[in-house]
């Protein structure tokens, strides 16, 4: 593949959304799946989006996570642009806290589907997840590694309440 | 010019938004300003969108105005690819009553302005009226048609309620 | 498999989520794909959504698409208990208009992520459009079937506007 | 009982509501009335949170006070699993300020109730005096006492406000 | 007892929210719960609802149920003035949607709890229910009626969508 | 009069609501209006609102300036026990930012009306401001020192920003 | 004076506002209270609005009820023409159901107030009641009238709930 | 021209709104265009309102830039005034986050529009470029400067994202 077996990208408008969107990057990195993080506004470099979004499958990507924050077009448009499956992280904005940009993701026309998660921190990790349990339809030990992980997850929680925090 | 003089493109995302897009069409028969109304959706035609977003300036067009609902993307986008005035009219949506195509266009972020009017059809009058200020800065002529038409809409205020509606 | 090959799941709350589900199930039929229908309600039917969720994987489905209004807890209780994708649909509810759909499916915490489409019929149509998306990943003809949905659609898009309705 | 006659159990999703949650175990012990707290993700545990609902009134709980935030599941899934009453406390969440919490709470379709309370602290408390008003009803000693710190309560409401904060 | 017996006192602000609290009263009867139902306006007749709220305990009443809609501020206030558990139904008003009617419910203050239900008609079934659950803590009989309510409940629940409505 | 004049009284719901509401007895004490600033909370002091407000015109009253935050009850219920102007201030609450305030304070049904004033400090010192406007409708001297006032308020808008804050 | 000793203004941006202020016209025509209802445009007639309000305290008015929707300016800006005070009326609008109108008539900022009632009738019916009961704190047989009124309005009040509507 | 040729005007309705609307100045310096700023309140200098409205395109001004908060008046009411185009920037507002600004400009009734901008700094900034496009219609050098300032920002784009902040 053009991209050497990369299955996930993960796409934001901005890099100040890049403290957000590490999240998901973090979470792939410890599945290990590997993946690419771009900076692709919708607003400020449409072509960089189009010439993007038109070429991931042709690149071999198989999953797009997309973070955009207040009027967020970029997972939106980026499906409009993609057979690829397309996951929407609203990143939490200044003064409507996210609200905007979770609106502005989740309520597509019907025709172009984006996945929306969470608002912020919450959603990049589930976008992660979500990606991960796509591509582990086909890769068994993906599958194996993504249980364990929901198993750790379980274990990890106390079951009696602490008063150190 | 290329496209013949028409100063004002109205642009929507489907054949049903223009029920409300249609009285911006009205104001601008009223006021005698020529436009172009194009169905451009920027989800199920991105093409088109870029296609006509890009090429806006050059074909002569001065203002345009985009209507669209729910996860209303058609602004902004137009708006990131011309240098041109773009006026947003957020469609009355189904469930959430037009409050996420009014977020969807109105929180742009710093550096893509969409000058956005009220939801539904007040918003596509208005849209028309702006439109027709813009223009009407360097034409005389439609100058003192619009302040007739202010001063017809003030002269048509009732003073007293009646009964009768 | 179990389930005779069935990739897709649709699940709802009650009887009464089906005129919107339905849109799910008829993008499906038209794409070819497989599913099966159950109603399986979180809050009514616990222990049925338990064993559905649980065995799913087991019985060969790779995707789940749920629907639910009001406090909807099926899509992201369904998905803490299977490692499926799952897709939530927020169904529109009476006075709040499923804005509490919505929110109830799509601010899940980090952990169990359930991709969520639009409030209504968009998320129905749409959540079925992702699941193809997601089998179409391995599946070259599903694919191809998908591509040409997407431009069917595209193309059914009227360049100018009419008054007829 | 099993539980050696300890009436109230206070569950909550994560470690992190306990800050909220203790202000409901501070009004327990203040009112000399045994509890159990424990930490029961529906997310993230949900066959904890099965074997805890279905076994509660065999345990001899009497009122479960359940406290989650964002999609908030744990009282209302806790609730389809027990025929005890389940009194809810959204939890603050970090964008929506607890407006998930509250509406993926309170809006559980017919068949299922759950007792909601306030958002956050004030939530906790008055879940915690909700539960005592319950067993009140038939423990005199309980509704002498409850009586008592409601009478406490008025008598500390200055009546001229200070400037001394 | 003054009352005869009567566990369950139903009161509504208006003889409008009738049709959403006779829900509630349907539940009773068919739970074979006795009740007495009455308007008590917080707002028109602040005596009558003083009165009645100050003298519940006494007359027998062991729970409250109140419904009011728009600024709500009957089952708060009532709960202020007896120390019995109340419920609060949110009825759905006109303009907001019952959006008022909820926060003026359930964001009372530390101190004073109003386990509040769902807006409109789910929430009235679910007071009765939840009011029939805390009966039920000492009412051997009444808990296994509530059991096969609920179990007929889960019964009923249909497995396969049907086209038939 | 039992008050020896004082027009206004100035109640909260608690000893927490003065740094909002001292905002109105400092423009009260700038008119020279008196005023009698006491806490009476609707909820944890039923009986002293009640003693109060239907005392308030027999003791020489004229308004109530009344402030609550949260599932705000005590201006709706003062307007319901006394027939003087009643005017709200929605304190700030710290999670819904003074939303709930607000819609429990305006919401009023027909029949019982609170005038109501912007959430927090500005609702405050509109609320005396408002108090002020109906005593000088029969007092000119305080007629003078209100339009005094006002002017004052006109000349000290600067006519340019300055960067100096 | 001016305007025949005329006490109350009802002013209103629109003749469509009309139905629902009539209302308020209903209940001063009731209480036997004189008054003049005007259309006054904020938007369409700000000429006819200055000199309204500039003129209204000399024309002999006592009290202004003014009522508009959506972006409603009409109260705020008569209320920073006149030092008369000013009770705003919310009239529901079709999109936002006068959430917008409420918060733009509310929100005012310090140093201008308007009293400001509920959305739609109940609120021209308050503003009329406050109205009256300013201008019965010096018209005793007004008061009296008032009290009648009040006393009625508490008569009317069923006691028990009735299924004939 | 009276005022010398300054196409621009920046007003504000208080000086604590300049540190949002300083970035409109910014950017209009920065693209080398001339503006005016004043102090504007609609609502405690409405005659410096009127006065300014009523003779800005008299004294050469070619676009109106207005700020304002809370129940944000000036936009619509200037726009009421002048035939001149009117953008408008919601400024954050403090409990409300600038949803109540936002709403009282945006949604102005049919006849009277005011291009609304995004909350806070973002509509600051972009009604600066939208009034340049605006102007750059019929200045070819400003054209050549606008866009040379949207390609700078679209360079300015990183490509990938970096973990330094």
């Amino acid at each position: 593949m053009a991209n050497g077996g990369v299955p996930v990208a993960i796409i934001m408008g901005s890099q100040s959304d890049w403290p957000t969107m590490k999240h998901a990057a973090d979470i792939l990195d410890h599945l290990g799946i590997p993946y690419a993080a771009r900076i692709v506004s919708a607003h400020r470099t449409p072509e960089r989006m189009y010439t993007f979004a038109r070429s991931a499958r042709a690149e071999g990507f198989k999953v797009i996570i997309a973070g955009a924050g207040g009027a967020a077009h970029l997972p939106g448009m980026t499906a409009s642009l993609t057979p690829l499956p397309v996951f929407g992280v609203p990143i939490e904005s200044r003064t409507l806290k996210g609200e905007d940009s979770l609106l502005s993701i989740v309520q597509m026309p019907a025709g172009i589907p984006v996945g929306t998660l969470a608002i912020g921190k919450a959603g990049a990790v589930n976008a992660a997840l979500l990606a991960a349990a796509v591509l582990a339809l086909t890769d068994e030990t993906l599958a194996e590694r993504l249980d364990s992980h929901r198993k750790a997850q379980s274990d990890s929680v106390a079951e009696f309440p602490s008063d150190e925090f």
